[in-house]
């Protein structure tokens, strides 16, 4: 295997690229000058050294230093509330609607379907932050809206239930209801039954 | 024209057919046989001779007799709600929910971004049949969350306000949020946004 | 059921439509006017009382009187070449072409991967056409490039060989190659193959 | 901007990758382990150091050592043929067809419709290839059958013209016709028109 293979090889793991997409990008980057190349080389490199795992929410994030990541140690953002998402780019969605301002969690992945041993992913993790943040009266569950995020979903319910009871901690999920372009003519019931219950 | 072509332009008409599409429909028919291409003939014939336009909700429905459709004419209904949408097909997508026990009023189409005329479609009709709803103490306004929809809805408010104001009825839109199998890396803000302040 | 019901169900059976396109179509007539139902109505009525089927190239004609279809009637198209298509849309695509003059005659449908029955549909009709047909030099295969195509097109070889060998007639089958818009990089290695094969 | 950032703007410029997926790539590496991204460092590394731009069909290729590409070094390849495409990954395409064993020259890009120069990609380096490839019998035009690639494959033949003419060199483009899986009832007019010349 020479060296555009091998390099294919592994782009072939990128999120959602098949083979023939590796080969572009392969030459692509034959045909796009070392500068280029020297700096996508750098940049790997760069990341490589600058990763951590943030200890309190989990996500990874690239930084100098530090062993939390900005947003958890950034003082200005509500201790009060919890919000748990499955994957760390759940996470630039909220902030981009810039709708919350509390802390986050982040499990990793979701609970498969065949998956009943009631365990969430990182759990002891989770569980050690719920019992830091002591100014918590919210836990919100944001989780997809598919069969798996609601099985996701549950299980975190019933993982957090003695602590959230104890301490008088609320849990809540995201509203269901019509997303943003929704027709009516082209809404699911489940959807359109959220939509009736939830509106305003 | 012959026989075919006028019969593939008639069905050009159709929603979302095409010149190609109408001629396949064609087609088709040359093979379908007479008994198929007799019953199409009679049951066009029939729906010709049976469209009634409702007069408090104003849908088309088809039927014998009456002038008032199945569901305004369904007294276990209750008229204290007044849910209004904008297309016939609408409705039949909030049945099917079998969340929504109230009356229905069809708008027949919305109302244009660049029509600020302030009036709605059938704006009589509509004043009329809140008129009529004496119990009534709700109007769910369900049109689509697009640019339109939401123009529709403002200028729907500012005409049956004064009404309502009147009479203590109160105007709710259907709630925004997560539609069923939705992401969140991949929802939009203003939807993102909606959930969180709809979590419950 | 009722009349719009009846309607819906039989549009169901339209190719490509399903229930909720079938509904559309319905509430579309509902909207559209009593003269556009009347032409509707009436169209599929001539329909009816004018369908042939060409008893020289089997295909549905729309027309009064005669029982040959107006390609089979035209004497200024040579009788040397029977171009031999699946489906009557077929026709109507390589008519657009302008590329061919000769006869055509319509399968009417291909044959099963899973019949090896070695018969055609309507041969005894085919049989019959080449035996008319006393100039034939040359017989075209026109067959979707697919698996099913190929075998259709292998059994119809195999049909009408003992006929052309002993008249000496030619068979021919379309040429492969890049179809208009092609690109080489995503073109398949058969499609190459044949382009290369055939290259002028 | 910070290390995630900086690779997300390098992925952005990827072929076919917008800033949402050149995110989720910096997530997948952010999560993928510190083996996976030395590797993909490395790769990238050693590419760089082994690319070269083959001096005889002007690809690129990554290899140690020599200065002429593997295809244009194998002897058992004829020189009489040469085959000239557009890009890299057309070469890719062919070789996968295992239906041509001459020579390669690759343009790099195509002569874009609105540059009447009548100069081709690497001309120089074209007819210096010719001139060397000295039992040349045929050269193959393999462009794509789009407007773009017309004008490309004219703008060749005018500028090799004289040479083949005088070496008496056959010119040859690929063969147009039905490509794989192609439907008659989809087919355009050019289309059918090649395949109906180029039956056989």
């Amino acid at each position: 295997m020479n060296e555009a293979e091998k390099l294919a090889t592994l782009f072939e793991k990128f999120p959602g690229i098949g083979p023939r997409q590796a080969r572009r990008f392969v030459y692509f980057l034959l045909k796009s000058g070392n500068e280029y190349r020297a700096n996508l080389e750098q940049a790997v490199h760069d990341l490589t050294q600058n990763i951590h795992q943030c200890k309190d929410c989990q996500r990874y994030y690239a930084s100098n230093g530090n062993n939390v990541c900005g947003l958890c140690d950034n003082t200005s953002r509500t201790s009060s509330q919890l919000l748990i998402i499955e994957k760390d780019a759940d996470l630039d969605s909220i902030e981009k609607s810039e709708a919350y301002s509390g802390k986050y969690f982040v499990l990793g992945s979701g609970v498969k379907l065949t998956d009943d041993s009631g365990k969430v992913p990182r759990q002891a993790q989770l569980l050690s932050q719920i019992a830091n943040q002591q100014e918590l009266t919210e836990i919100i569950i944001a989780m997809p809206t598919t069969t798996e995020g609601e099985h996701t979903a549950q299980t975190l319910i019933n993982t957090i239930r003695p602590l959230t009871d104890e301490r008088n901690i609320t849990i809540t999920m995201l509203g269901r209801g019509l997303s943003t372009g929704a027709e009516l003519e082209y809404a699911d019931s489940a959807t359109l039954k959220s939509a009736l219950e939830s509106r305003n």
